[in-house]
């Protein structure tokens, strides 16, 4: 039985966290940053040095390709991404890199033969420091010329990281792929919760990245002077949004689990304190892996918030802000990590990812996979964020057992 | 029996309504500025066109007085202010000077004589564009060097007024007046509320003014991934202070009325769709005319906010912001209001004033009161602020009554 190289992989995966390493032990890597830049630019001369092809395409995605003898064959996927968010961790998405070119390696030093093409890609921007899924979309044809005018970290923002890494709109475009050229994907990343931690597991097979909705809730109701407005005529838009909030928690925690809602910010008109408030514009999101379910949760929670409009006299305007669809995963692709953790004699779940991955965009154009390893307290985004270096084995040692499981057909 | 010159009274505050008048029917004269200035002028010259002493005080006050042959007479103050909110109406404050100088008139018409003197004011600034109450607190020797340093309006509206009007902050503490030199204080407003005429009456005598309190109350919990942190493990701060909202607001009209509360401004961080919020700051003002009940709505509105922070597992902290005192009127001078409506066949009622006003700092040094009249829907600090005729006839018919009876003993 093959095994990983241990004592290589914890000390590249050591040498990447050193580029943009924050003096707290975290990392500070945006995308297309001069610190993305450089580990970027030390990814490819690990590849190269190590006698693999290097590519790069259009997206600025980077690839560590072992191709076979069949040029006609389908590639396996694996990837994940090595930007992080302003002062992030040093796992989220790097592992996932990290993890698949340990599994690359190990193939290539043993000569193993494999009837696909192996591809380790890195995606530019996951996190969204331009435009988040950047080049996972990309490679999965999602953007257009109009979505890429539109992004989310500005167009300014978006214009200087193109011109550091040398690309285009047209380029970006161009990274598409045809589905029937890839085999499958798999990702592995750190969970970024505590599911694994608190039930003392070793691994969690995703079936579904959740999807994510979100909207702008405007309740409006009537400026009135705060004493002189005897209280029972009052239409205070704050009453409303704060009995929605109270009643939407309640419902999706007793209705929705896992399902989850969240009210991520609020703004309030004219806003003194001797006014009551006229508007309340609040921030609602919420999550679900499955499509009907979140559909439901959508019914559910515009309906309420409808009526505790009408209970304090206000009106509700509703504005769609995000509609990202939930990412089943492949029961095919599920079935082989389980397989590979078992053959590692690994503990395994099965469970939802809440929060969105590169795999989410692979899933809708091949049969894709993802897993997680436990995060220590479940802390991410954070300079604290850390996995033990025996579950960041675990994580190469699967994705090389699923590798040579979907090898042996 | 003697009575107004209704004519002249409603063409004189016809008159005033056209300095600083908008487009939309309403008044734009906040405290020292060009408009306030020019109506400022416009009221000087009233006076002494009327043949009455016109004097201005180190605060800007104006007064139109009319002495009695016994000059260690005291002193009948009725006032009101000429300033308005921007974009107000053409009743808030104005109504209440051109009232009193209307009975001013008549009894100097008449060459009634009184036992004291008469005296009209103008108090600076009530509605606190730069500092609220800004002309009575000065007389009633409220200010001090350091309070004047920190006027809500900034240091820089503060120096651009007073140098307008020629003042300083020298010359506001020297307007302090002897209380020994004062008989008592009347003011009529307008009710800038629905009252009077949801109960089909003319007067509402001022028991009290309420005191106002108001404090931040911030909510502290934990940012966390709205996707990864499980709703049962989140210290969301909005849940707390949403929470707050409602129950304070249930509270508070179950076993307070007519005293109220209002949340009127609420800031949230991060504050962004993905995250859970883990701080929120929520305006708290509430007003009562009793000091031991306002006490007791205070104890009862910050225990039941720290019960919301422990719920959701949030530390809170509050900072106080104003405490207003309340205000109560002086039982002789309610009777005499009382007792001139009855002269006059008016209906009255006793109420609180749920707003700040003038007599509000008078009732510091001297006996006090104030009276309402109706405000159409109780529209005010709006352009269609409106008081009929009739109500306004009113008004200057019950002060000049009011001061005959005191004449009387």
């Amino acid at each position: 039985m093959y095994h990983i190289n241990k004592d290589r992989f914890l000390a590249t995966l050591e040498s990447q966290a050193k580029i943009g390493a924050t003096a707290d032990g975290g990392l500070n890597r945006p995308a297309l940053s001069e610190t993305d830049m450089l580990v970027r630019s030390w990814f490819a001369d690990q590849v190269q040095s190590s006698g693999l092809s290097y590519t790069v395409d259009g997206a600025g995605n980077q690839s560590a390709i072992l191709y076979c003898d069949n040029p006609d064959a389908k590639t396996l996927l694996i990837g994940s991404h090595l930007d992080s968010v302003p002062n992030g961790g040093r796992f989220d998405g790097a592992l996932g890199v990290m993890a698949g070119f340990e599994a690359l390696r190990t193939i290539h030093d043993h000569a193993i033969s494999l009837p696909f093409h192996l591809e380790i890609i890195n995606f530019t921007d996951e996190e969204g420091s331009i435009c988040g899924l950047l080049g996972s979309s990309a490679l999965a044809g999602k953007h257009t010329a109009q979505s890429l005018q539109n992004v989310r970290g500005g167009a300014e923002a978006f214009q200087a990281g193109m011109t550091r890494a040398g690309l285009t709109s047209e380029t970006i475009l161009g990274a598409q792929r045809d589905p029937q050229s890839l085999l499958g994907y798999m990702e592995v990343h750190i969970e970024q919760g505590t599911r694994l931690e608190e039930a003392n597991l070793d691994v969690g097979v995703v079936t579904s990245i959740v999807g994510v909705r979100s909207f702008w809730l405007n309740f409006n109701g009537e400026a009135a002077h705060a004493g002189t407005k005897p209280m029972p005529a009052r239409k205070d838009a704050l009453w409303g949004a704060s009995a929605f909030v109270q009643k939407a928690r309640e419902k999706i925690m007793a209705e929705f689990p896992p399902g989850v809602v969240n009210f991520g910010n609020i703004h309030l008109a004219p806003g003194a304190f001797n006014i009551v408030p006229a508007q309340v514009e609040l921030a609602l999101e919420f999550r679900h892996g499955d499509l009907a379910i979140l559909d439901g949760m959508q019914s559910v929670l515009l309906a309420l918030a409808q009526d505790c409009a009408d209970e304090f006299g206000l009106s509700l305007t509703i504005l769609p802000v995000d509609n990202i669809l939930p990412a089943p995963m492949a029961d095919s692709m599920i079935g082989v990590i389980e397989r590979a953790a078992e053959t590692c004699n690994l503990t395994h779940t099965r469970l939802m990812s809440f929060a969105g991955h590169d795999a989410q965009s692979l899933a809708l154009i091949v049969p894709s996979v993802m897993f997680f390893v436990p995060s220590v307290d479940g802390i991410s985004h954070n300079p604290k964020e850390f996995t033990k270096p025996e579950d960041c084995v675990n994580a190469a040692e699967i994705l090389l057992q699923s590798v040579l499981l979907l090898a042996d057909g």
